[in-house]
């Protein structure tokens, strides 16, 4: 294998791919990527066995080939390079590199050794905005369970709909949704539930590019993402995902609208007294007052109370919520102001937008 | 105690003492702060027992008295109110804190249990610009040796005569002096060995203050630095200061001049070849090429050659340096080109700047 091609072009394609690549004592390869210069496409991949990345690069091949290469290594090299053109030969596992000044050889490995990225046939096609859904999944990916004792919600299901495309995730204990509207009726119902480490590599990868849009194909056990020259592909999750619409409340005793930014502070603030463990601060809200009361109280360290002024529908109400729970999901709605919506202190409370639709979290309660 | 203050002035009176208390388990009241409220001053102060921080804020008091409170909780809660009037009362270890809408109680600790903060006799009074020496201390700490097998050279030598003000630090392996000229004449001879996590709590604390210069008052044991409201006192290092001056090469036999930035950049790019461990990277000087040839070969990963163009004097030369060491020297010079002088292999090499004077570095080589 013999090619050319520039720093910048060659230094792109390792942002996308080189970081997949990881330290992998059982299979060595696996830390290698894998470049193919053939039928004139010039392509660097790589894989953990669960996500395979390709991405076609611009240059030119005076010898066909394929090789693979350490990719920390290689990625952290060509990054300190100038952007000139570089000359890249393989010859018996040795790569040789050769950039203005420079001169480098790299101890490869055997191309015929590296595991063969998965593949899924391109039907069902669906197109979206790249930052609607670098937004869709940031509201929901960290919302999913954590271990994967029950590794049904330890991804996030997708949900395609003849005019919807839903988001969920929930550990149990919290659940975010988002609906995307698409004009372009879609063709079948599909869900997908897809592991939060491929969403996250998704979102890496969205932030490096320049492209718009992306075209999205599910299957029931896999998922494959193409942006122009990069194709993202990942096994699903098995199993099905837990039955959520029957937790969503649906009906409301109290409705609270806050300032959000004037309530995170405020939640910032009390949580510093609340339980360690427990991590408990008291919402009460009094309609007569206009104010919700936010408090904790920690034997050891002492207690904090603080009265915020807010617009309240509906009686008197007083719910215990997890700090993080209610700030995670604060920190994830873009809305100057928000509303809160209660039963009582058995039922899940509900956050949303004050302006905008399409998005809901639920808090379950900590019951005392 | 009752005091009121402005969120603002309490917030930067914490922000210098509070980072000094941590977590002390035989030692619990070392953890909290003193507030202390006596003779119409407002102090706050903390200890580790080998530094001591006070600082005086402005405010009002209503009833003198003094208490402790827990550091980290008291500047986390305090920093994150509205810059308003803040009252704080104490009675029987218990102070309440009032600010706008917000009423906490935190549990506190017995003043007279909080350790007395060393003190020293303010004499022989060092002015220095605040800016002149924190960039001295940054220019010479990384040099310090890590354990404290040598607790002299677990320190940074600050040395003052007549006409000068030296720091030097030292692992064995590399030096690094720095000489800041006075031009008032300095009262008396001293040297004194400051821990480097003084030095560190300094430059900390200097980086928040918007003071100009500040007092230095050294004793052989003892050093004090004072800027308007703030004192540091600190311990000083037993022991006696190597003579370093006797391994300072009084000669030279070959003097590269090379750009700061791009050997900085090569040296990263060929130290990925290193071999770990040693870190080794070898310099060859060729005078008639006005060439320096950086290199190095790793058995398992491969190996590099960079070509530099540089001017040289004398002869060539070659020489084994640890990267690091290298690094750590190049980035804190700020020249646009730098000197490196050597003499061969087992004589150690200097690095210094290529414009403006007073700044040393030297690195052993590595022996082959």
């Amino acid at each position: 294998m013999k090619i050319l091609c520039t720093q910048e072009n060659l230094n792109q394609g390792l942002n996308v791919v080189s970081h997949l690549a990881g330290k992998n004592t059982t299979l060595p390869i696996l830390d290698n990527i894998l470049i193919k210069a053939e039928d004139g496409i010039i392509q660097l991949s790589s894989t953990n066995l669960e996500i395979g990345i390709s991405c076609r690069i611009r240059g030119k091949i005076e010898e066909p080939g394929k090789t693979t290469v350490p990719a920390r290594l290689f990625a952290d090299y060509i990054s300190l390079l100038p952007n000139e053109k570089i000359l890249i030969e393989e010859s018996e596992k040795k790569i040789y590199i050769k950039c203005t000044d420079q001169e480098t050889t790299i101890q490869g490995m055997n191309a015929e050794d590296y595991p063969l990225l998965p593949s899924l046939e391109k039907k069902n096609k669906i197109q979206l905005n790249i930052g609607t859904l670098k937004d869709a999944i940031k509201e929901t990916i960290f919302a999913a369970a954590y271990d994967e004792t029950r590794p049904e919600i330890s991804g996030v299901l997708m949900k395609i709909t003849e005019k919807e495309i839903r988001l969920v995730a929930t550990d149990s204990y919290r659940l975010a949704e988002k609906i995307i509207k698409v004009e372009k009726k879609q063709v079948g119902e599909i869900e997908t539930i897809l592991p939060t480490r491929t969403l996250q590599e998704l979102i890496r990868i969205l932030g490096v590019t320049a492209v718009e849009n992306l075209d999205i194909y599910l299957a029931e056990n896999q998922a494959l993402f193409c942006l122009d020259e990069i194709e993202i592909i990942s096994r699903a999750i098995e199993g099905s995902y837990p039955d959520y619409q029957q937790i969503i409340p649906k009906e409301c005793k109290t409705k609270v609208v806050a300032n959000k930014e004037e309530l995170v502070k405020t939640i910032k603030t009390t949580s510093l007294f609340s339980r360690s463990g427990v991590n408990d601060v008291t919402l009460k809200i009094f309609p007569d007052k206009k104010e919700m009361v936010i408090s904790a109280v920690n034997a050891q360290l002492g207690e904090n109370v603080s009265r915020l002024k807010v617009a309240i529908e509906g009686g008197e109400n007083e719910i215990v919520f997890n700090h993080r729970y209610l700030l995670d999901g604060l920190q994830n709605i873009n809305s100057e102001k928000v509303v809160i919506e209660i039963i009582n202190n058995t039922n899940p409370g509900v956050i949303k937008p004050e302006e905008g639709e399409g998005y809901l979290y639920i808090i379950m309660p900590i019951k005392q």
